[in-house]
């Protein structure tokens, strides 16, 4: 444990003291299970380290297979992925998470309410206990950090019931809970049993990542009634994280407009004691189907640079089709331009390193070294293959006329 | 000209009043030539208006053809773009820019320092007449509006020249004029004879387009002294183009890393009496190539948030070669989600009408409307051509655990 803190300071270019500082209060989480101390690369989110993203993996109930997933997640780490969640939904489930902690080198997350669904049967014969024994087994084999959608209780429903949303709820794991609930009368057992999620995390050291089953799906419900009342949720639920010396993230939105976007992550932040803040997106349109990366890029280096710390990728399959792997690959550049594109707005002196060195060598015309600088090296190879440049090294953009020929 | 203001004022939601008032104290321009009156799809840009997008189109010295070029411009259209700037430089120059002329529905733009190099042998041995009468020629084709980098004048390179730039110079209409200055010893014809210019777009209602010549083109540039001399410039000959009752336009970064965003699009504003900003991004990382396009409606996003009015859009072939037509669709739509957003965030009220109706059907699961609604309907239309959705109108991501249904 002292060299992981060591390494990740080091990485992150702040001291030790000030991490341990940071962790204690709540403030930065380091996802990793107990068992999956050794993994090559884990990472601190939070409190004045870089922003992180994570890529979604993770098959659908009809569709992809573990070597599909496992694909996935080679190239997401390739591209610079920090974690992975595996999203599975279907019988082979435990397989293919078994096959993902086997082979992440980075912290592996998941959607316990995904398993629970995946146990087969109708809805409501699930038992409270089924979803608990969920987290428990998830625990047990070495998963680092999960979603659970505590906040989506009785008295949050009402909210969204009394509240005219345009887009509903659009969580599917906010969506079992509730169905579950809506069918058996009872209440969400991620919030009435919290006190034993909180005991599995402990021991297991799982990161509890607060979902936000009521995010806006649409910029009309953006900063709504139901979003912060389940915000508020989070916030009680995450103090009692910190009591019990369990790690614990925010997740946020969703739909926002940009300029709702900076109230939203200033209002989880205060709500919720400076808990690492994890968002989707958010996007600020709803009409950008098929480009909902970019929708999503721009308002998450905008909550990046407000003080959001993860960034969930969207790829271009978002709100189309389960993304197939160069939509992952896609997805992860995209949502590292959003965090780097903060991380320079919020520290220009340590980061901004790696750009300086990419102009220097932009301005030299010098394609390797530039190959070498580039977020995504092949499609600088690529395109050089297709496009070559010329003998005096322009590009077929301006030939002669580049403006960097002297 | 009444009948073109009541259509404009109509589409704009604005009254007609507002925009005479605007056009008079040249925060709006109409940028059409005398000679394209009549053309589909004119705009205006500038101060309370729905932020625009224009696409460069044009061929390289080497590559491309009139065809192709129109074949983009075709595209361009289709996706949405508001304006086109041709950027050929060739031989073939005059040919490409009166075919685009003659079928584009939308404003034209030109860079009247490529078509001062196309004439032919050293540059050096090109007239400060040569300059003057590209313009002049261009306004008699019928050119809208023209990219003129009347403020790379001998003063200002100084400034650049005394600075300890990491980009250099990037603009390539800038470091022609720069070249020809430093190989003649002579001032920037379009500084010293700003005066002939503003009689020829005058006479021909040629809307002129301040170039950044030194525009930042790594972040390590951004707001440096270079950049802002030559704002300064501009912003005095920008009232001399009012004075004249010549419509203008200022163009800005480029590189510039989120937090410095707003300084830049208030200090344009400010020194240029509030003329129409237009921008290119800005990028908000350098390390984005093959991606930046994604860069800059980071950024682009931002400053039209802030004040920024018309967005020259970006494609992912940026730094790389000249683009295709696939890379003119990508980066209209990407500039448009850009401008979108924006405008969004400065009106919700106007402009989240049609995201509302894409939400709605979004939530029915309606796939023809989400289709009819999207910002690029082919691309809901490819994927679930590619990726059917099932009997209950879910798609592959999520099938029946879709948060969607009931």
């Amino acid at each position: 444990m002292k060299n992981l803190l060591i390494k990740l300071a080091e990485e992150e270019c702040v001291s030790i003291d000030q991490l341990k500082d940071r962790i204690t209060r709540g403030t930065v989480a380091i996802p990793l299970n107990k068992k999956r101390l050794n993994i090559e690369k884990p990472c601190a989110i939070g409190e004045g380290l870089s922003v992180k993203v994570n890529a979604n993996i993770g098959a659908s109930p009809d569709k992809s297979s573990a070597g599909d997933e496992l694909k996935k997640l080679e190239i997401a780490v390739e591209h610079g992925a920090d974690t992975v969640m595996d999203l599975t939904i279907g019988k082979n489930w435990k397989k293919i998470l078994a096959g993902v902690l086997e082979k992440s080198p980075i912290p592996v997350g998941t959607v316990p309410a995904y398993g629970a669904v995946c146990l087969g049967g109708d809805l409501e014969a699930l038992g409270s206990d089924d979803f608990v024994d969920i987290v428990r087994q998830q625990a047990e084999m070495g998963v680092d950090f999960m979603t659970v959608h505590s906040g989506v209780c009785k008295e949050v429903v009402k909210v969204l019931e009394d509240a005219d949303r345009l887009g509903g709820m659009v969580s599917r794991g906010g969506k079992i809970i509730y169905r579950w609930m809506k069918r058996t009368g009872k209440e969400n057992p991620f919030y009435e049993r919290f006190d034993e999620l909180l005991d599995i995390a402990f021991e297991h050291n799982v990161t509890l990542s607060l979902g936000d089953g009521l995010r806006p799906g649409a910029l009309a419900d953006a900063s709504d009634d139901p979003q912060y009342a389940e915000l508020k949720v989070l916030g009680e639920l995450a103090a009692r994280c910190r009591d019990r010396g369990v790690q614990v993230i925010i997740e946020g939105p969703g739909h926002v407009p940009l300029h709702l976007i900076e109230e939203n992550v200033k209002m989880a932040k205060e709500l919720c004691g400076g808990a690492p803040f994890y968002v989707l997106g958010p996007l600020t349109i709803d009409i950008g189907a098929g480009y909902d990366h970019i929708a999503g890029a721009i308002g998450g280096a905008l909550a990046a640079w407000k003080g959001a710390d993860f960034l969930c990728y969207l790829t271009p399959a978002e709100h189309l089709y389960l993304p197939e792997e160069s939509d992952v690959a896609v997805g992860v550049i995209t949502s590292k331009i959003a965090a780097h594109s903060a991380d320079i707005a919020r520290n220009p002196e340590l980061f901004r390193k790696r750009d300086d060195k990419m102009s220097r060598a932009r301005a030299d015309l010098d394609w390797d070294l530039m190959q070498k600088y580039a977020l995504d090296p092949n499609i600088i190879k690529r395109a050089r293959e297709k496009y070559p440049v010329g003998d005096d090294r322009a590009c077929s953009m301006c030939g002669e006329y580049c403006a960097l020929l002297d």
